[in-house]
């Protein structure tokens, strides 16, 4: 390989090959592999499928939201973004790069690793989902914006405070107090139900076969023939050309124009699954991500991050929070029996996220502009 | 007058001064009396009190709402449109130019001018606050846009329909349908209230007086002695002023960033008032009315519009519009006994029209930005 870099003859000289590829893999197996021992030690997991330990668990779990916090539960969640960022890296390369790989491994190892990183992702979706619903009914009462821990005790106070401004102290309306209770009840229960399925998931022989592969992935990653010498950036290129071909169908004129109104039309509508407009900005955030961590492997060890690249990520992460945060309350506003006043509140925040959805489409848009402008 | 025109050395030559106060209130005060005289012509009252009339008049303009149409009717309400139009500009010019003018008369005028144009303007807000709210839950419910007449038989038809997407014939949703058979019940009774209060103020003796007293203005104009010569510049800038002063006032910072999310702070506030933060908003559209009134007394025959002021005026039309049916949705909301999906829907349409009073600051702070760097 050095040889290859000395070779003055080779058109691939000083450029990313398959070995960059391979580099790149071995340091996210073993990423991934410290943040499982981590998660492990700290409790996250490993002590069997734990139908019975679940719920004590789960338990648990609820008192940190409530602002209990332990330094092993904080851990346990880092551990498991971790374990979640590198399984994403893993797959993103295993999929962009995947001529270079062997394929029947390849091929088997892709949906095992996105089953994973799913299935350890939904907790924090859940507990994520409901900080963001919450902050943003305090947000729409007027009420000054509370940190998280505080917002439960709150919800619950003003529930039974008389109407009147106290804005500090967090004046929720009737409807507004139980649209939040009603909501932290069912994405509290979500989450509990999420967090066993991710220990189930953790302690079970599937999970056992994929950590393996990882471990075997660290030292040993399984190239085609050619791939130690073959050029990265046309595939990379590909990725790249996948992303712009996708933005390109994106409406972003009208996304460029503020309160164009867009993200709300069929707020009402009776389809009650998730809104088929926020598809192609969802699939844009998966293709940006594939191309970023392309841009990875090409450039391992440059610690330059291309802030346009992340703050366009960032608008469509917000954009997907948003658009499930309002599926939330829609999903919230159709249980059974609830108060009109519940309902109302529901309404208005789920006008709210899908505003949320139309500002985020507009700062992708702002900051894709940006991009292509001063792009070299 | 003429005289005074030719004399050079008198420092008024050639500007407006008192003269022109008066030639524009006996034209504002003619086209008055002309709106009055067609608006009788056409049956739009001076047939008594008409407290036994007004039910049996209401019913037809429901009639006429919902697509029938007559043209009398139509006249009628043009009529109405320019007996207020005149009516404002009369009650402007007396407050602006009000030291040029007989104090007890300018001050016993202006509040019958104040009480007769917001009688008439009633009816036709509570109308147009009514196709507003209907045309926001069409396209809430991802319909195509339809013509205001064919909306009611929509709603109607639609609350049988199956769901289903069938945009082209309007899908709303059960909720949608009852939450705008609602608002169409309640903005209705008010508007035959309006109606009928109307009809009886264009009856009542109070009128007749204001009306005598138009009459006489449209020949006599009571101005003070030193009036006639007197430049009506200085008075006119100080309306200006206070204009700019009002404006410097507003949070246009925030309005200029798109989605600041600051119209639906109280979104879910206790407070079933009007949002007290729209308040300095709908003072700085009379001041800028006002304003426009002083410039078509000053450059009387002038017929170049100011666009950009009217651009400015049309966003704070549509702050205002917004803001009432996004109280009037709220208001719905709190009717007793209402079905939680309707409920639903009132709130995702108040939340809708809290959007678009951002959205008209934002337009405003647009337009009024572009006056200031473009004014010469």
């Amino acid at each position: 390989m050095a040889q290859q870099h000395l070779d003055p003859t080779d058109p691939t000289a000083g450029v990313a090959t398959g070995e960059a590829l391979a580099a790149y893999l071995r340091a996210q197996a073993t990423e991934f592999l410290r943040a499982l021992r981590l998660h492990r030690k700290t409790g996250g997991g490993g002590s069997g499928p734990a139908h019975g330990g679940a719920p004590a668990r789960a338990k648990s779990r609820v008192g940190e939201y409530a602002g209990v916090g332990e330094n092993g539960a904080e851990q346990s969640v880092d551990a498991a973004r971790a374990l979640r960022r590198s399984a994403r890296r893993i797959s993103g390369s295993l999929h962009t790069f995947r001529p270079l790989l062997d394929p029947d491994w390849s091929e088997a190892m892709r949906p095992e690793l996105a089953w994973l990183s799913g299935t350890l992702g939904l907790e924090h979706a859940y507990e994520a989902r409901l900080e963001r619903l919450l902050l943003a009914l305090h947000r729409l009462s007027g009420a000054a914006v509370l940190p998280a821990q505080t917002v439960d005790a709150a919800v619950l106070e003003s529930a039974r405070a008389p109407a009147g401004p106290a804005p500090e102290r967090g004046n929720l309306t009737v409807g507004a107090a139980k649209a939040g209770a009603l909501l932290e009840r069912q994405l509290t229960l979500a989450r509990t139900r999420a967090h066993s399925t991710a220990l189930q998931a953790l302690g079970s022989s599937r999970f056992h076969a994929v950590a393996d592969k990882v471990a075997v992935l660290a030292s040993e990653v399984p190239l085609t023939l050619i791939a130690p010498s073959t050029d990265l950036r046309p595939l990379a290129a590909a990725a790249e050309e996948r992303l712009t071909a996708a933005i390109g169908a994106l409406p972003l004129v009208t996304a460029g124009h503020p309160y164009n109104a867009e993200a709300l039309v069929h707020g009402l509508s009776p389809d009650p699954s998730p809104h088929p407009q926020d598809g192609p900005w969802h699939q844009v955030r998966l293709l940006l991500r594939l191309h970023r961590y392309a841009q990875e492997v090409l450039h391992a060890g440059d610690s330059a991050v291309d802030v346009r690249l992340l703050t366009a990520g960032q608008a469509l992460n917000r954009h997907r929070d948003a658009s499930e945060a309002a599926a939330a309350a829609a999903q919230a506003a159709r249980t059974p029996r609830i108060a009109p006043a519940t309902a109302y509140a529901l309404g208005v925040l789920h006008a709210d996220q899908r505003h949320e959805v139309e500002a985020a489409r507009f700062a992708f848009q702002q900051a894709w502009q940006k991009q292509t402008v001063s792009a070299p």
